[in-house]
C-alpha cells in the first residue's frame, strides 16, 4: 500500500478515531460550528495536541471524498492493512476458532464499509480482500464503518483462491455465499469459518467458488434477484452467529 | 419503469407540480429567499407534509439540471404509496400472516432502498414509512431497491405509532429494533408480525416503541454502538424468517 494522507470525514468517524488511538496529524473544522460533537473533537484534539485550522465551508465541501464531512475533516496517516496472521493471532489471542469473512470483489465502498462493520459486532476477527479489482481502505469507506475499521483488522491479498487454500490447511473451513447453494439453516457453520461474499453483479467468482467447503444460500421468497451485498453478508454473519453462542 | 430524476426546478414548475397533485418528497429552497411565491410554496410544502430542506445558492447550483432552479428545486416521487389496506390484503391473498416492515424516520434513500430489497426477499407484505421527516419513494431509493418496488407496496401513514395501535387490533404484533431488548432468537416471533426499524442515529422514538410489543436486539459482540440500519433490518427480517420456515 502506497502512503497517502489519509482523511477521516464526519464528527463520528473523527470522534471514534480519537478513542481508538489512532494518530490524527491535523483536524479542519467548519468556522461557526459549536455543537456538542464539535466541542468534544475540539477537546481531543488539544487533548492530542493536533492542530486545529478553521475554515469556510466551501474549503471542507473541496477536500472532501464523501461529500458528507459534517464540518470536521481530519488528516490521519494512511490506513494500515493488517498480516493475515494478525488476524489469525487475533483470534488465539481471545481463544476463539476463527471466525473471517473474505470479499471476492466489491467494488461499492459504502458496501465494504457497511461489511466491516458488521464484521466488527458479529465478533469476525478480521476481513480478508483482493488486491486487484476491488475497493480499498478510502475515507468513505472508513466513515461508513462507524469506526470499525479501528478495531476490526483488514488484510489485503493477491489472490484469495490461494489465501483460501493456505487457510484449509489450517483447519477453516470456508463458505460461500451463493443462491444455489444450501439453505443456510442446513449447514453446521459453528468451527473455525471463513465467510466468503461476492459482488454485487456477479457473486463469488468461479476459482474462488471451487475452492469452498460449502456453498449457503439465504432462502429467497421474493420477486428479484439478491439482497444487497452488505445485506447479504450481515444476514450469513448472524446465522453463524447463532449457531455459534443462541 | 424508467429511473430518471424525479426534479422539478423553478417556482412556477413547483407550484403547478402541488396544484396538479404530483407528490412531492422533499424540497429544497434557498436560504433567505421569502418573497411571494416562495412563501406560496413553503405553504403548500407544509399543507402536504414535504420535507423542506434550506440550503444555499451553490448547492441548487450544483444540483440543477436546467441551471434556471429560481432558489427553488423538489423532488417528486416517482413511484406511487400503496394504502395500508393492499399490504395487508396481499397477505391474505397468499393465505399468509401479515408480516410490514416500519421503517421510523430513515433518512439516507441507500438504506430504504435497500431495505425494501430486503422486505421483497424476506417475504414481507409491505414496508410502511412516516410522512414526516423521513425520505420517501425517489429515484435513488428505486434504484438502490433493484426493481423490489415494482413488487412490494410502500404506504405512507401520517403517524406511525396511531398505526401501530390501529394494526395490534387487527392481531398484529409488533416488534422493535433496539439494543436493549430481549435477544431476537428468545422471542417468538412466528405469528402476524410488524417489525420496527428506528433511524441510524437516534433508533425508534419513544412514542413508537412505547406501542410495540417486544423489543428485539441483535447480539452485539464488537466495539462499536451499532449496524448499519438496513443490515439490522435484513438480519431481524431473516430471524423471522427463520423462525417461520427453517
Amino acid at each position: 500500500m502506497g502512503y497517502q494522507e489519509q482523511t477521516i470525514e464526519g464528527r463520528n468517524a473523527v470522534i471514534e478515531a480519537y478513542r481508538s488511538g489512532k494518530p490524527i496529524d491535523k483536524i479542519y473544522i467548519q468556522d461557526g460550528c459549536q455543537d456538542g460533537p464539535v466541542m468534544t473533537i475540539r477537546r481531543e484534539a488539544r487533548k492530542h495536541d493536533t492542530l486545529i485550522k478553521y475554515v469556510d465551508r466551501e474549503r471542507l465541501d473541496q477536500m472532501s471524498e464523501t461529500g458528507r464531512h459534517q464540518g470536521v475533516i481530519a488528516v490521519a496517516g494512511a490506513y494500515e492493512y493488517a498480516q493475515l496472521e494478525d488476524i489469525l493471532a487475533a483470534a488465539e489471542a481471545k481463544g476463539e476458532s476463527p471466525f473471517l469473512i473474505l470479499l471476492d470483489n466489491i467494488e461499492d465502498p459504502h458496501n465494504l464499509g457497511a461489511i466491516i462493520r458488521t464484521a466488527n459486532l458479529a465478533g469476525a476477527h478480521g476481513v480478508v480482500i483482493p488486491k486487484n479489482r476491488a475497493v480499498g481502505l478510502t475515507a468513505t469507506v472508513a466513515r461508513t464503518s462507524a469506526g470499525a475499521l479501528n478495531y476490526t483488522p483488514v488484510a489485503r491479498v493477491t489472490n484469495l483462491a490461494k489465501t483460501i487454500e493456505d487457510l484449509k490447511k489450517k483447519g477453516i473451513w470456508f463458505v460461500c455465499a451463493d443462491m444455489g447453494g444450501t439453505r443456510m439453516y442446513d449447514l453446521d457453520l459453528k468451527g473455525p469459518i471463513g465467510l466468503v461474499i461476492g459482488s454485487e453483479g456477479e457473486g463469488v467468482g468461479r476459482l474462488v467458488r471451487e475452492k469452498c467447503d460449502m456453498t449457503a444460500a439465504i432462502p429467497m421468497k421474493g420477486d428479484i434477484d439478491s439482497l444487497n451485498a452488505s445485506v447479504a453478508a450481515g444476514v450469513l454473519a448472524y446465522e453463524i452467529v447463532r449457531q455459534r453462542y443462541a
